[in-house]
């Protein structure tokens, strides 16, 4: 395959892995019924909005064609790694806030087409040079990557399920790539230590170069080979926050993305992506499903970032 | 009484209230035994690294003759409000931490002359023009406060305890001061919101122009009439963490030094005063009692700022 005209070509080129869902989310005022969701879809239309972006997942056939419109309205997200899978049933995820929004219940998860045969990076693919590959078994991340053999740099996420259950799979997934994103309580499950600085420094005994450590409400920590980092969350008030669903993936694809279009991954270029994926991630709790991220313009995003930065200088 | 050699003159005069106590801590690797603690005593230890500092505290007659050498071996720290009551009992605090550093049992409280009447603010301070109400009963901070009528600024301490049995008297003091700190489950308690943010907001309602949300090992937020400022703490690694006893005290006293020496209280002053008062803390994590402040030179000092102005770049 060649590329198309709304194939990305720079140098920098960043490719995400991860789910493609349809979400039920239920908060204490609200709810939304089978919306577009899943990390990669979340990624993607974060880190589309500072760089290009090549999406590999897989849906079932069963996927709502209004939700694969939305996806490709996306402007500079390649779906040519998007993979309709004939008979299978697309990821569904239901969950519920409770009242202070930063706590939640899952209600149900249907793996569906994602607990089957992972889906191909194609060709046209394995020149990308930024990974981010979103939280599923270690085993298939490291799958995965393998066919981006001229990756400059790969991030990975993961999640308490393969702690427990593919410990040394993750613990082999370290030593493969060179970043690994996780919440706080991951970070102190996967080393037995309890403060995200130190937690971070042991992972890093893992092999990657660093560790960015995500603390929900209260910002994030990136732990690097050379230094340490820590920003604030977005001080939002109480009535801005609409859904925190996709927060997490949004903050890593703003982070990936700033890495992308600056195609650079020194540790400062690094700090200041921490900044672009809390903007990203401040976007997305302010409505549903991609609604967030999707509808800020241009002048938004660079307004938020000014805010954030005057509300966080020290 | 006329001003001594060791009184400060200068016009944005810092005067705190507060205990001076007896701390025993217990940490998982280490114990101290009846060291030199107290709100007014950290605040005090951190303030007057930046600035002088006029205390108003009362001691009983058993207070340890090594814990007065202590106190008056702190430069720049005005003792004349420091009362000795005969036949009273020093205030006397035990605490034990848990594993995470980041839970605390009481495991005893002594309140001796605490309990009794409040000590005099002297007439050589009545023109102090900064002033820090340390915790206690809100209809004595509240007493204090009318003995400095010419204060240009006024910032309150407060806990669970006087939310719980002294609301009004509270809702009246927060009427009388500019602002107010307190941690975030105490401003959650206060008003019914879990939001810092809104919180803040809600507190500000009440009449004060500021409210600093403190969030322990997360930083803390400022909610100003005039804008709002967010702080990470210092990510301080698990071995840096000794005894966090005190950390709130020399924030708040790093805070108000920073406002004494620059004679500035608007938001910009206030928002870097965060700052000061994240590095002062980061010291006092690092000892028991008033050590890590008390030891750590001018250029530590300086140098620990620029540290974390570095981390926390955004």
């Amino acid at each position: 395959m060649t590329s198309s005209s709304t194939a990305p070509t720079q140098s920098s080129s960043l490719l995400v892995t991860g789910t493609i869902g349809i979400d039920t989310v239920e908060t204490p005022t609200a709810r939304a019924e089978r919306v577009l969701g899943g990390s990669a879809a979340y990624f993607a239309a974060a880190a589309s909005r500072l760089a290009p972006v090549r999406l590999v997942g897989v849906v079932g056939d069963d996927f709502p064609a209004q939700h694969r419109a939305l996806l490709e309205g996306l402007n500079s997200v390649d779906l040519r790694g998007l993979e309709t899978r004939a008979g299978g049933k697309t990821f569904a995820w239901g969950g519920k806030y409770l009242l202070n929004m930063n706590e939640r219940e899952t209600l149900f998860t249907e793996l569906g087409v994602v607990a089957e045969a992972p889906p191909k990076v194609p060709a046209a693919f394995a020149d990308s040079s930024l990974v981010f590959l979103g939280n599923t078994h270690p085993a298939v991340q490291t799958q995965l990557l393998e066919q981006i053999p001229q990756r400059k740099l790969a991030v990975a996420d993961t999640m308490d399920l393969w702690i427990n259950v593919a410990h040394d799979e993750l613990v082999h997934l370290l030593s493969k790539v060179d970043g690994i994103v996780l919440n706080d309580s991951e970070a102190a499950h996967l080393t037995g230590v309890r403060n995200a600085v130190s937690a971070g420094r042991r992972i890093l005994g893992y092999g990657p170069k660093f560790a960015v450590v995500k603390k929900g409400e209260h910002g994030a920590v990136l732990i690097h080979r050379d230094g340490v980092a820590v920003v604030p969350a977005f001080p939002a008030e109480e009535d801005m926050v609409v859904d925190p669903t996709g927060a997490g993936d949004t903050f890593a694809g703003g982070f990936m993305a700033h890495l992308a279009r600056t195609g650079r991954t020194d540790f400062e270029t690094l700090q200041t992506a921490l900044s672009w994926g809390t903007v990203m991630a401040s976007f997305t709790i302010g409505a549903f499903s991609l609604d967030g991220v999707k509808r800020a313009s241009a002048a938004d995003l660079e307004a938020r970032y000014k805010t954030f930065a005057r509300h966080a200088r020290v």
